[in-house]
């Protein structure tokens, strides 16, 4: 392996490692010794990569906004080419033709939130960022779920823009419900995974979008999410219930 | 004053001072010494009611759960005596006559959550007794959010056997999907309490409302929540928004 590869791996290894025993005892309670065990990196080799615990959190942090910026910077990567579906009117612009081109930016919401829950389901780096953002042990640089929330209002003023939310529902109001929900999930997820579970976010989603979105946008949106949001993989979706 | 009046008196001053600390510092990183200054206890004092950090944040737990107890014991305590309102059939034994009558079980979930986000907004220990439960660094005994969760599971289910439900709305998807959004309000109350106000609430109630109620349930709902429900006095509704 050549030397900076490893370098790149042992980083790694450091960023999850401490990810976990952020989870497991806390940002103020972990010590650097059990993160390096976990890691299987020597005192040395941690110190080599970071200065500090301060440090190490924050590369967790980095890691999870990377990861939450990849979900929010536009349609979650469709993995089929761009096409117009025969089943709905191709909304343009916002929606870039990508995944979610049938329910435009609402479906674009939909997606996104899949793709954030997988992550926050598989990723303890995200999930542990995402603590972080509200630990009073730690300064936080960057709010992550501030971040999520500033998305939200955006694309769901989009939506609106495009004509897709019922007649009477304040986009602000909306962004709102679905900002307090998907963090609820989130800080429950922490504990009990099957709030993560893209059943539970399904269910919610076929709960909340008849009230959300216009006559028309409904009858082309997807709870499950389109395929290849970020959701599980089908297998996934077998859990009984 | 009494020696025991005195000393329950700093009790309670010991219990809220270790809830701020613990809010600002985190549980971890709080000291006792920054404790008895914030109560204005000697440390012998502190000493003398508290053994150690750990019973002072169980005293804490205790507390924030007596008051989640009380809002979901019952109907929420009314303020005039039990009637039958004009606007609406009284829907019988589960809200026993009081508060939330008019809307039955549905209107006695809307006035709780509105008791609870006022008890967030206001009482530090409460929520304190919140952010505990969540905390790796603690090893909670009393998890109120599961609390919570449970109370609202049931008393949703006690709306679906009121006939109160919209058709085709499952009780179980509902009351998740309130629990998801009122846990998200109360982690991002912690940090910016308009998402506690009233009007946060309200309207969130206006939005979900018609997607969950019946339409003669919904004639009689008050998404502001009853009067006396415990939700901030009148005036705090007149902030601008």
């Amino acid at each position: 392996m050549v030397k900076q590869e490893r370098a790149a791996r042992t980083r790694e290894a450091l960023v999850r490692a401490a990810a976990e025993v952020f989870a497991e005892e806390g940002f103020a309670t972990a010590s650097i010794a059990s993160i390096s065990r976990r890691a299987r990196v020597s005192a040395g080799g941690l110190h080599f990569h970071f200065a500090s615990k301060n440090a190490l959190a924050r590369a967790v942090e980095d890691r999870a906004e990377r990861a939450l910026r990849q979900i929010t910077a536009g349609p979650p990567a469709p993995p089929l080419p761009p096409a117009t579906t025969a089943d709905g009117p191709d909304t343009g612009p916002d929606t870039g033709g990508g995944v979610g081109a049938g329910g435009g930016s609402l479906q674009v919401l939909v997606d996104s939130t899949h793709a954030l829950m997988a992550l926050l389901a598989h990723d303890a780096v995200v999930r542990a960022g995402f603590a972080l953002c509200a630990d009073p042990s730690f300064g936080s640089a960057v709010d992550l779920r501030r971040r999520w929330r500033l998305w939200v209002e955006a694309v769901v003023a989009a939506a609106a823009g495009e004509g897709l939310l019922a007649e009477g529902v304040s986009h602000k109001d909306a962004a709102h419900g679905v900002v307090a929900a998907t963090v609820g999930l989130e800080v429950l997820g922490a504990y009990d995974r099957d709030w993560l579970a893209p059943h539970t976010l399904t269910r919610f989603w076929t709960l909340m979008l008849p009230r959300l979105a216009s006559g028309a946008a409904l009858a082309v949106l997807r709870p499950q999410g389109s395929p290849g949001c970020g959701a599980a993989p089908p297998a996934r979706n077998t859990e009984s219930d």
